[in-house]
């Protein structure tokens, strides 16, 4: 099993892409100005179990300002660890090592870890599951121990974190004395997979499974909803709920309406949803692998296939973000999209993305297939790659195509729920499991490029040989990819995605005679026997001029935006000073050309701008209306202007008023 | 003061209008099927104060099954006087008469009057403003009072509401012993200042007054806010609310969250704030007739006018209707009008359109301007007149533009919570009340015609001569008006509304002197010079023209609709058996011309049929999506399809599949 949390290190990025550039500028920057906003806010002491002031804020219920601190610690830690691997820093190094003692010293001695429930709470342990993230914070911690165990070789965080899944393990469980739980918001359960993955540990992977198993059930804990039974315990009526809950039993917000193998439609909480699939992805490549066999596999199947077609054909953003609704944090109907907070929602949150990144690494490993990557690679540079500024240190949580007065287009500092920054460091920490999987069988090692880069990848084979691939490229302003392969002995299948935008336009030099390759589900597989016969060859696709795209019909919406290979674009107030509302009366073409010109941001990083005209309504559309009713025999005056878009994941870096917008309304051609 | 429930007498509809079937129907048929409902529900003999299985049921909470069946009654005895006055019906006459024993039978020896907390729980009155519609059920029962006491002329009713109305203003009010409350749902307000109206009662016009202004003060109450310190009374945490409230301290459900001058959308359960806004209107009126005065009256104003303006610009749909979210069955944030329940929601509620005209009724009355009678027509013929279905047996409650298989195009014989059947009947037993305003001064007589139908007025003035005004047409399928005018001595002005979709076109004949007429605000006032020479005339107005209509653009809907005169068109499966998906589908292009063809429906109703073309999608756009994004460059099939629409207030009498839509997407011309 190859989770790119531990496989990332057999790839080296290098060169002035985008990708190397973002891990340089988190390696250099980033990191430390998130250590030094743990160390501001208090998070970073947390373990010390001492009294922080903001333990006495009852202002939110039931969940107070500090409940995530101990994962946001270990998400640091994480991505810590995964660029010391790379590079050495002796401060972060110090960091670590400060953090891993000061949770050694957490430890209650029957081996619980847990801030809150250490040092506020003693008594409430275990009392909260749906919404108190106890179990989250300890997927959390799991995670930063195998990262450290990664990193430093030995067991000094491992262990105690070792004896705190034991500790989990005896509490859950089907058996009479146990409590038929799972987590409100699914973390452990992947964190419990790669635990197995690295341990071994039965009691990793058995924890894990019930936890899948179990959500749902409707009569789970003495008859009732377990999240039912234990709001009973804890004295309160089926009405009273968190703020998040729209209405009393919305167990649809984190994904216990029903069994996880009857879920028809993917709901509720987006970045739990992403995450909990990403765990039933897990287990069942655990069972493809021969490691765990698995009741049930195709159902399983079935049910994660049929959540991420609904995900990705009914309720995505052309961004890659998922999640239109801020009261849940989450999903709408089908095609409920959209673009703006004060046009009906739209969250598109970064660990959402991040997670569906996750969930479509996990897919490619045992079904290689472009529509997983095609998206991987979406949310990456768009969605996701938005969430941080050019100076490595600013952020954001949510990720809306389009500005309002009230919630203009920025980046902050931080977020109280410090969720999002540290799973982009950590994302970034172990992109190079994403670029590419190497599958190793008796007869050869195929290696899948997921993405296209510049960077090398080196893979010791079973029998100690190394093979090694490294591909050069400008992507994603340009299809054309260098690759070159070196292995002695081994016969190697390498297999490069054609994205759906490219539809199918690709070049290979040398040409592969009609033998040497196939195409299948996205995938052009070169054979041994070409690349027995071609150590360098290279592929440039197709598909990098603009174009006109637009979210599915049945959205209602009808709008146009611009795309140019991956990356999704949008018009920023800076570049477009004539526009003024957000760029709401602002309409496109799709009959008119675009045209591009190469620019640079102020820290020397290229991009394609895109320009082409557009048509400014007047927004005095007093005479055409009757209250609800617009007359459309009366046409609006329409000036021609010239638009200027970028990259979407570029803007709210170059100052201006905060307007931006990636959907423009479409005018008739 | 002239409020509709009060003068509609002075009308008499006659011939064979949609108003007058409508009535006529609702006066033969209707009024007896309701009656049947009562009955069999147990609503008829709530009174009796007997228990009733229902009130075991515990299942919702707070407000149970029968919370409302006091007004249920109430409005069904209001209605019935309105049509017992133009005609004797034994078996009307004769539960009404039981109706009203019971309800003087139910009046305890304070004054009380409620079903729930007399039989259910009668420790708990006045515990609960927010949510248990208290006042509201009080209310409807004064209306039903003066209703009952206009068509019978004695106080066998109104008497004991009196009593009630005096325990009421003894608990509520700004004195440290009362309670400085209001009621969660509006209604009462209007009631009482009908009730001051009509019998000078000063009680009634200073308990709506206090309610008016004290509502959404933050600290009323022992300094909270009077819903938050009721709360605490009743032990319940801010986290413990109704399932209509989808936040902790979500008061802007009930337009509690400021004070109602502060407000600057309208926001919340529609039908709440409509009735809300009628009573401020009512105020507002009382004191430009000199009734009584009123502190701040332009403050006042200007925020019915702010709000009035908010909903019709940018929160009502084309057919009149109001509130897109059924949660709380009210409105989202600006131009947020999805048409349908599965494409993010559409409630337009039947009482919410009543709501809108009875606020748009009382603005006219001192405020003449056609942009409240145009959209007391809308939703009249649309969102309203939908809510019958032909044989007068079956209503909505919600009323949606677009079907979908979870919720197809129908109407039910009835409803638990059964506010809107007996408020459409009620409606149109006033109607009269609606078509004309008729405005005496010591000069003149000026009669301001809103509504256009067959009908007369015979109004008789202070000096006991009689004014008569007969107008008959075809509308609204014909914009040709023929008016007859009697008096004797006195001066009669005459207005007459010029609707916007008229566009001003209109004739007169005889052609009045430039010196004869003027036009303000959409009216084309008639001087007694005209008046006087010509005793019969005729208005043709303009626009009859089928015509493409559409939702602001800022809705981001890119949908045409079809509109003639003031009547909403709609395609239904019936008639278009080729379509399939509920229309979602079928594209309208708005050069396409439309043709007219006259129909009957089975009843012999006739209507105006339009036809068009449209286009009928290959729904198959798999090969142009990729995930999210559609690629615009691969235009879909398009089957051109003969597209027939009949008006929407006719949908689901003719059988079919239930499939429907107003608003159907915009094809390039």
């Amino acid at each position: 099993m190859s989770h790119p949390q531990s496989t990332f290190d057999n790839t080296s990025f290098f060169g002035e892409t985008i990708l190397s550039r973002r891990r340089h500028l988190i390696a250099s920057v980033t990191l430390h100005a998130q250590l030094e906003q743990l160390k501001q806010t208090g998070r970073y002491d947390c373990f010390k179990l001492k009294w922080h002031p903001i333990y006495d804020d009852k202002s939110m219920w039931p969940v107070p300002y500090h409940l995530f601190w101990d994962s946001d610690v270990a998400k640091w830690i994480e991505s810590a660890c995964y660029f010391l691997q790379r590079e050495y820093d002796a401060n972060i190094d110090l960091a670590v090592r400060e953090l891993v003692d000061m949770i050694r010293g957490a430890q209650q001695s029957d081996g619980y870890i847990n801030v809150h429930y250490t040092v506020v709470e003693p008594q409430k342990r275990w009392s909260n599951l749906r919404d108190m993230h106890e179990l989250y914070n300890a997927g959390h911690l799991i995670e930063a121990a195998l990262a450290h165990h990664k990193h430093y070789q030995n067991n000094h965080l491992l262990d105690p974190i070792l004896k705190y899944v034991s500790l989990i393990h005896c509490r859950f469980g089907s058996c009479h004395d146990q409590l038929h739980a799972y987590p409100g918001h699914p973390e452990i359960e992947m964190a419990l997979f790669r635990l197995h993955t690295v341990t071994k540990s039965h009691e990793a992977y058995e924890l894990a499974q019930y936890f899948l198993q179990e959500r749902g059930n409707a009569s789970g804990q003495h008859e009732m909803h377990y999240f039912d039974w234990e709001a009973q315990q804890r004295k309160e009526n089926r009405y009273t709920r968190p703020n998040t809950y729209p209405e009393k039993d919305s167990h649809w917000y984190c994904q216990a309406h029903k069994p996880i193998l009857e879920q028809e439609t993917i709901e509720g909480h987006s970045v739990r949803a992403v995450y909990l699939l990403t765990a039933v992805a897990d287990m069942i490549q655990l069972h493809h692998k021969g490691d765990k066999a698995l009741c049930n596999p195709d159902a399983w199947m079935e049910a994660v296939s049929r959540l991420w077609t609904n995900m990705v054909n009914k309720k995505m953003y052309v961004t890659g973000g998922i999640g239109a609704i801020k009261q849940w944090e989450g999903f709408g109907c089908d095609y409920f999209l959209p673009t703006g907070t004060n046009e009906g929602g739209c969250y598109a949150e970064t660990c959402a993305s991040i997670g569906v990144m996750m969930l479509a690494e996990r897919l490619l490993s045992f079904d290689l297939d472009s529509r997983y990557s095609d998206i991987m690679e979406l949310c990456l540079y768009n969605n996701v790659m938005n969430a941080m500024s050019l100076d490595g240190k600013q952020f954001t949580y949510v990720n809306q195509l389009a500005s309002s007065d009230t919630d203009k287009s920025i980046r902050k500092d931080w977020f109280w729920c410090a969720c999002c920054p540290p799973n982009l460091t950590r994302l970034f920490g172990s992109l190079g499991g994403y670029v590419w999987h190497v599958q190793e069988s008796e007869a050869e090692v195929a290696i899948n490029i997921h993405l296209y880069t510049t960077a090398s990848l080196s893979y010791t084979t079973a029998s100690l040989e190394t093979v090694s691939l490294q591909q050069t490229s400008n992507w994603p302003w340009d299809g054309h990819v260098a690759l070159e392969l070196s292995s002695q002995s081994q016969s190697v299948t390498i297999r490069l995605r054609l994205p759906s935008w490219s539809h199918g336009q690709f070049k290979m030099a040398p040409i592969p005679a009609s033998d040497d390759f196939s195409i299948d589900k996205g995938y052009l597989t070169l054979h041994p026997s070409y690349t027995n016969a071609y150590r360098t060859f290279s592929i440039t696709i197709g598909g990098f001029e603009p174009r006109y795209i637009s979210p599915h019909p049945y959205t209602a919406q009808n709008v146009l935006g611009i795309a140019r290979g991956p990356i999704i674009y949008c018009m920023e107030d800076v570049d477009n000073s004539w526009q003024h509302n957000h760029f709401r009366d602002v309409t496109l073409k799709k009959s008119e050309p675009i045209s591009e010109e190469a620019k640079s941001m102020t820290n020397g990083e290229g991009y394609t701008e895109l320009r082409t005209k557009c048509w400014l309504t007047n927004e005095d559309i007093s005479a055409r209306t009757a209250g609800p009713i617009l007359d459309t025999s009366i046409v609006s005056d329409r000036l021609e202007k010239s638009a200027v878009f970028i990259p979407y994941f570029l803007r709210a870096n170059r100052g201006g008023n905060g307007e931006m917008r990636v959907l423009l309304r479409q005018g008739e051609d």
